[in-house]
């Protein structure tokens, strides 16, 4: 998508080197760093310069192509296992990183392992160019929804956290319907979280369509609920780091109040994600591990203190959304609705909700 | 209570000079300054060097005796009611404001009016001191509240905003039970919500409880659902704005969403006001008028940018919770619950549930 009117992924692979925007530095500054090792890759997951449940997954995917390339001697198999479980374990809550490392991993090893390092980097960029098609198909099936509300003058849509094209390689999950609506003529506004501690929608969600001109404004966390009882939000759109088997959502702290607060005033909640974000494996939302983070994310920006600093502070990344308050998934092969999700794992015929 | 061991009020009067402690430095800098006009405690309400339903209540209070002094003449009359009014308006939600002014203004024109800046003096020192005792008492009602509480260890209470003794002249509001409860030998933890966009549960109500020895831990506002419903929460209280008299409850936005959480899940959620906060002639939370502040608010912490500050924001201050997800208002008079305020404005025989 753009940037002063320029288009970017947020990740590209060229010659050898992932190259990145900083996620860090945004809004304020607008930096392409260059990634060559496996421990690039695993500190600018660790230290956010890439972040967003499919970005991480296909930053760790080129990853694995690194490790592949530094490890190939004879006897370097343990280290390369080694390095691949750091890798996997650089952010603990997204499903999508173990997802796509795995699947690099288990594909250059199970090939005819020539050219594992090759093989590694083919899967990458497959893997790159189906999670752009992924969003890109979230985006068409979420507009069926957006066209079908009732709305007074335009659509109000409520979004937390960035699920937008930086959290993915582009399009973004919860914001790919809305640069579609955009796209196809409907009158659309986002309300933005500003997403706290981090301000991911404040900093990178408000800097995403300020440059694609979509209307938006940013609000505080608290203030949604506000909004909603006031007739002032006609659907929630939120990304996801992991859907377990029966719907239970994690997402960035704070989506759990913003799905009661809808519930509340009967307006549709909606997830957006890929399928690489269902855990098939973990039956509810119980299991999935919460990430906690430095409590001076809360105390402080940058050097300026926000909050009284000689009291401690505690840092949850992530809630977990339970499914009875999830309308449905927008996901690329269509809308499901919690229910419907286990079908996804059996193989049966896909029943989309719309 | 205490600041470095030492005893302070948020304001006190004193030789014509009202004293306050300029909350907008806390909490990096203590430092209390001298309010001696109208202009200067319209000033402080404005810019929030006083804030807080019951204290700016209080400062509204010593406003009307200022504005005696200085309209004193034959033809003031006209002045000083439009000084009034100003004084008044100076912040819409909080109805303490209103009800205070009132209150001294209406002692002072309907005394003999011999002198009556010095009618307004006594009826404001009058009001200073009752708004003391009213949360000391509060303290004690909530007491009885958490001393029935069946927890683990300890009891774990969640908070939002300030409700400190900061926001009323002493003890509290919502943090009076937890000073009781502490004083009393009760083993408490209190998680304290930022409160965005003005952090003032991060600054003020950290900075009370740290100074106070009571245990306590900074939260993001998007952390207390989780934490919800993660067993981590025994119970909720927070002050308020403005209660109508079916029970919805005006307070820092942000609120009605806590409250959900803790509906959902089960916990008691508790306002705790003094039956000044009560606006018996509202019926209902709709028509309370909610405070629109300044989006600089959101954009920057002094200087610095937060978010991206070339979108637009908006900065709504309160929101309203609806009586049906509060379990009792905790007053000076005994707890009730909403059905039971309006036997409070018939002057029916009191029945607190407790």
């Amino acid at each position: 998508m753009k940037y002063n009117n320029k288009n970017y992924t947020s990740l590209w692979y060229k010659n050898g080197v992932v190259k990145i925007i900083d996620q860090t530095l945004l809004p304020e500054n607008f930096k392409i760093i260059d990634l060559t090792t496996t421990d690039d890759i695993i500190n600018a997951i660790k230290t956010m310069k890439v972040r967003g449940a499919p970005l991480i997954g296909v930053a760790g995917a080129f990853g694995v192509y690194f490790a592949f390339k530094e490890y190939n001697g004879e006897d370097d198999h343990q280290k390369l296992n080694n390095k691949i479980i750091e890798l996997k374990n650089s952010r603990p809550t997204a499903v999508n990183l173990q997802f796509a490392v795995d699947l690099v991993y288990d594909h250059a090893l199970n090939t005819n392992y020539e050219n594992p390092e090759e093989d590694a980097l083919d899967k990458a960029n497959e893997l790159f160019d189906s999670e752009i098609k992924a969003c890109k198909r979230i985006g068409e099936h979420g507009f069926k929804i957006l066209n079908k509300l009732e709305v007074k003058e335009y659509i109000n849509l409520l979004t937390h956290c960035n699920a937008g094209w930086l959290a993915t390689v582009d399009y973004g999950t919860a914001s790919s319907p809305v640069f579609e609506a955009a796209y196809r003529g409907l009158d659309i506004h986002v309300w933005v979280d500003e997403t706290r501690p981090r301000n991911q929608g404040g900093k990178l969600t408000a800097w995403e369509y300020f440059h694609e001109d979509i209307p938006h404004t940013i609000i505080t966390d608290n203030a949604g609920g506000h909004l909603m009882r006031n007739g002032e939000v006609d659907i929630v759109i939120t990304g996801a780091d992991r859907i377990a088997l029966n719907g239970d959502t994690a997402n960035k702290i704070g989506t759990y109040l913003k799905a009661l607060a809808a519930y509340d005033n009967k307006i549709p909640f909606y997830i957006a994600a890929p399928i690489s974000t269902i855990d098939f494996n973990m039956k509810s939302g119980k299991d999935i591990p919460i990430e906690i983070r430095s409590e001076n994310e809360i105390k402080f920006s940058g050097n300026t203190p926000l909050n009284h600093t000689l009291s401690p502070a505690l840092n949850h990344g992530f809630d977990v959304t339970p499914a009875r308050l999830i309308t449905g998934f927008i996901t690329e092969k269509g809308i499901f609705t919690p229910e419907q999700l286990k079908e996804l794992k059996n193989g049966k015929k896909q029943t989309s909700i719309t």
